[in-house]
């Protein structure tokens, strides 16, 4: 009939659920990896207000796989899962749910996607000193991660707002074996944080397009043999991450985040190997356009 | 990226709910039928036990546009719908929902396809007397839809189950301005009543694969000048239709109903006239295999 995908009665469905959703780039990402292992799924984008009615019609039409979840539901999904692991219960937030004989499993990709990215990238983290910058969703999602699967000897948080830094760092002392020290974000600390870190995870929107020429960390604070992770992925090469480059550090574009919390996902759904290069090129190409 | 259609995140998404749903060919005509008019547009199917809570997910979604409703949602379906214009209401089930600003609005696309297949096929009904073999759900479908849109002089129902008939046939007479007869079903009753017959749409399972050489209606009752439409559509060519063309009758099979209600489903989603040719293809194709 035509070349493309056929999409028949017994089509698995997935699909992004948040509010906004229509600039989601994840329809993209997916559906070209479900075509380039010839699965039969489909991605699709719901907007969502009224998540509960959502989350009953999810459990109640039967080919629905599995939900990204994204802005502003989040924390909100928790409440409708049957399942949910260890470190996602403690990050309080979840950005993936798979229907599995009914039950609704819960978990967040982004610390998994992250720490992916790292050891993509060749970074060991066990016994090495990691600081993370911010103290927000991502921050909380990487640093559990963190603490609990890769185990660096210890993990510093620098923040501005200090009640969530606070509870991010009494939770990951609570819930977690890792050895963690927080303090407020300031030139000082900074500098001092900075000095003593093997990897850098740069957690806040600092960098982020329009204001591309803006970074917490400048090349003089930075020393070869440190590892640099700016999860802003919009400039590709942000600033933090050129003055990391000039300064002999190993970089990590946010990109690479982006495209293994998708992978993650797409593991989870379709108990398939994910083809990342595969997903990464539609990221890249869709950030080229921008 | 690839030669297919692209799905984003802001794919319309339409689907056909019922159980068991996996042998539906509706996602190939629809999907099919998206693809030759470039429309973003995706039609998968969900199997659906409990309803109400479908119906919910269906609202929350917000890019759900459109379900087909098949068995044994159809008259269940009716309750969770916001409008349903008079002839459905009638009838007494749905096959069709559109969401359009959140209003859920629910018709019965068997009765005007079946019309638009006897229109197609150069058939006129106003003015002409209508026999209808069969008192279920897709004869009330049909029986309604010609006695309050295609207004024949009168409309006469042979039927096997007294009550259905019974009901159907006062209930046409209360509800429409058609001047309908009924009578139970034997073989004085159809002699006489196709004797007197312009247009014959046969609406029971009779001649169905696999009972193929099964007819109500042999060669010898009917007359040149009359159309018969069965609406079994597998065979494509039942022993009724190859009865009736031995008798020198138009004939029309079974499968025009089935793709015309696809288009009327397809045009209320859309907006666009149907591209009937390319939905037909992927019928035949279908059924050519079996």
């Amino acid at each position: 009939m035509t070349q493309s995908k056929k999409i028949d009665a017994r089509t698995q469905v997935c699909a992004v659920i948040g509010n906004p959703v229509e600039h989601s780039l994840s329809p993209a990402i997916h559906n070209a990896a479900f075509e380039a292992l010839d699965l039969n799924y489909v991605y699709t984008a719901f907007k969502v207000e009224d998540l509960a009615a959502a989350m009953s019609g999810f459990r109640a039409l039967g080919n629905f796989r599995g939900f990204s979840v994204t802005i502003p539901h989040k924390v909100a999904i928790m409440q409708y899962l049957d399942e949910v692991d260890e470190v996602t219960r403690n990050i309080g937030s979840a950005n993936t749910v798979v229907k599995e004989d009914g039950i609704l499993k819960g978990t967040s990709s982004d610390g998994p996607g992250a720490l992916k990215a790292l050891t993509d990238y060749g970074v060991e983290v066990a016994g090495r000193q990691a600081l993370i910058l911010g103290s927000g969703g991502a921050a909380r999602a990487i640093a559990f991660t963190l603490a609990t699967s890769a185990k660096p000897p210890d993990i510093t948080i620098l923040g501005v707002v200090p009640d969530e830094l606070e509870r991010l760092v009494h939770e990951l002392r609570d819930k977690t074996p890792a050895c963690v020290d927080g303090a407020p974000f300031d030139t000082r600390s900074l500098k001092a944080k900075v000095e003593r870190a093997d990897i850098i995870i740069h957690c806040t929107p600092v960098g982020m397009h329009p204001k591309i020429e803006e970074t917490l960390i400048t090349r003089e604070l930075l020393r070869g043999g440190q590892a640099v992770f700016d999860i802003v992925y919009n400039p590709r090469l942000t600033r933090l991450l050129r003055e990391a480059e000039s300064a002999g550090c190993a970089t990590i574009p946010g990109v690479e985040m982006f495209v293994n919390q998708a992978v993650v996902q797409f593991e989870l759904w379709t108990g398939q190997r994910a083809p990342v290069s595969v997903m990464r090129k539609v990221v890249e190409e869709s950030f080229g356009r921008t």
